[in-house]
């Protein structure tokens, strides 16, 4: 990991960044500065001025999507600001161009006040035909999402929610298959519930799992626990309907699927054991997951997946964003519903045509994943 | 015009705006996504939570400024609201990696509020080198260049204002040595008193003109006017010592030199028949200029100068703007003083090697433009 982390230093360092502009036009002479600038420029503003709708049709804004942070939860490394924030943002929008064509730009915001963020958000989205909120932590980007669906005519999608979600959905539907379960009548365990944990939660009960627990750092969310936020006592509603209480440990004992989005190293080869035969362990905390693959296998686990590039079946939100916000660009989609998105998991699973324990998602350089997604993101 | 607006629509429309992005890095494979993004750029984000100024050095920040603008004075267009200013900004975008190979993005605010405005630039600043604020109404853009210039680390300029002047001042420069006059004695009448006339009349002042009157469009701002506001009241005690009355026909006569930023047709052949002998006129509204170049000569306008691209002598802020915030963004200048400006525009005027009645001014695409500016551009 030492030689990845020197390598990227020397990377950003070398290349000053990693995202650049460019002019699709050419500006070569008088003359075409007089048509891409000013006097001829002056026409395009009136159209738009007549119907705004032109701005998605005659400018920049119809490809763009805004990569906005509050540099709250970076990564794994947690509430670093804005300018450290800013290698990741501009990291994901060139994946954004790589993958889906997208003109992003990387917005890290100087402050972390809900409604500040709305408002400095919902002021610079003329500019942007799209929002990806990244790395903002719970549960105050709850608020921000649900907000700025309500109040802006573009899509916007807190990544680390239902990027994540789309991408273990997807993962699941696949381990299920190669396991030959159920989905109904499996009973899955979630450790997390902020952004990623709750996401996860709300797409597995829409796409039909029946039996979910979900577990914060104190246990099992359950209709006697006090004390909740908005969001926990939401998913307490969705989900545990045998109202199952106790720890982590108490109630990963005889369930099929382990989904982490949590912290590091906290479930041991015994709970693992505890499982029911064949388990599916999902261990998404990065860098370190909550259980690592080769001591999750020892300890029975049959299909293990984690955030990493090292091991196989890697649970890479990668796989979904670019296609979620090439189809809501292309069909002007002013939300992205959950619907939408369990569509787009679906259809990302559709892909691997055999699935096999170390094979359950396509691989993120396959050209057919964009299309695929952008495909299922339709109203 | 017609036939430019109507290729201007068409170019807009087929290449569905101006700016793309790009990566700068490959991105080709898993080991390139896991040194450009996830795992190894932790280490990047770590790297700049201990020192900020990593944030200009190994990300896109260090060569990106953000094109702002509040819709409220686009061109000559008036108030068009955020939508319809993106052509502009974007073609601002465009300019400024074409001439100054900076990463620039258009942001278009749904306000027009000045607490707002500077509430919004500064939540989005810690993503951006610089700020070029472009097309915002005056008053207001004093007040918001002044606060931002203020409370911000990053170099802050309103192109409408400072751009405009660094240009006219070096297109003064060469009609005085053209019509062999002095600086400090010749008079010089200034229509506009807003964003541009305001920061025209300032730097000339600084530049050692000594008999400056400014009008608005009441006539001349003179001591005995009442309810002007800050702004004009300044421009009142830096101005007219002589402390002129009247119109604008008034205070023309005798004058040497005419510099418009004002409004269409509203200099007419006896007006400039009025002023000194072998008067200058630079008449810059846009696209329609105070006075038609040719009725200006027939008038006896000695050198005239427009905004307009088919006449000689365009003044243009692509002469200016590109270089200056490569100088500031490659020399970490916090602030872009007046007095940086007026060396740029020194050197502006200095690269017409013999200035001529119809050549004030290099050709914009003259390469040597951006490194004689950017060096004028230092603490």
């Amino acid at each position: 990991m030492d030689d990845i982390y020197a390598q990227s230093v020397e990377l950003h360092r070398k290349y000053k960044g990693k995202l650049a502009t460019i002019s699709k036009v050419p500006l070569e002479n008088r003359a075409d500065l007089s048509v891409a600038y000013t006097p001829g420029v002056a026409e395009v503003c009136r159209l738009i001025a007549r119907d705004k709708r032109a701005s998605f049709t005659h400018t920049v804004r119809g490809n763009s999507v805004a990569v906005i942070t509050d540099g709250s939860a970076i990564l794994g490394l947690g509430n670093l600001g804005p300018e450290a924030a800013m290698p990741v943002m501009e990291g994901k929008a060139v994946l954004f161009k790589a993958f889906a064509g997208i003109d992003a730009f990387p917005i890290c915001l100087a402050t972390q006040d809900v409604e500040e963020i709305i408002r400095t958000v919902k002021n610079i989205a003329p500019s942007f035909g799209g929002i990806n909120l990244e790395d903002i932590a719970a549960p105050r980007c709850f608020e921000i999402e649900d907000r700025l669906r309500a109040e802006l005519v573009i899509p916007v999608m807190h990544d680390d929610q239902h990027g994540t979600a789309t991408v273990v959905l997807a993962a699941l539907i696949n381990a299920l298959k190669v396991r030959g379960s159920n989905t109904a009548s499996v009973r899955v365990v979630i450790s997390g519930s902020g952004a990623a944990g709750s996401a996860v939660a709300k797409m597995l009960v829409l796409y039909g799992c029946g039996h979910i627990v979900v577990c914060d750092s104190v246990g099992a969310l359950h209709k006697g626990r006090t004390n909740l936020n908005a969001s926990k006592q939401e998913l307490t509603a969705l989900t545990n309907g045998e109202n199952m209480a106790g720890s982590l440990a108490d109630v990963i004992r005889s369930a099929d699927v382990f989904i982490g989005v949590s912290a590091p190293a906290i479930v041991s080869g015994d709970m693992v054991q505890s499982m029911a035969a064949r388990p599916i362990v999902f261990a998404l905390a990065n860098p370190v997951p909550e259980i690592m693959p080769d001591k999750a296998k020892e300890a029975g686990a049959f299909v293990v997946a984690t955030g990493r590039s090292d091991f196989p079946n890697q649970i890479n939100n990668v796989l979904a964003f670019p296609g979620i916000f090439r189809g809501a660009l292309d069909n002007k989609v002013r939300e992205i519903t959950d619907a939408m998105l369990v569509r787009a998991a679906t259809a990302l699973a559709c892909l691997v045509s055999d699935p096999q324990v170390e094979k359950i998602l396509p691989d993120p350089f396959d050209t057919a994943i964009v299309p695929a997604i952008a495909n299922a993101i339709r109203e």
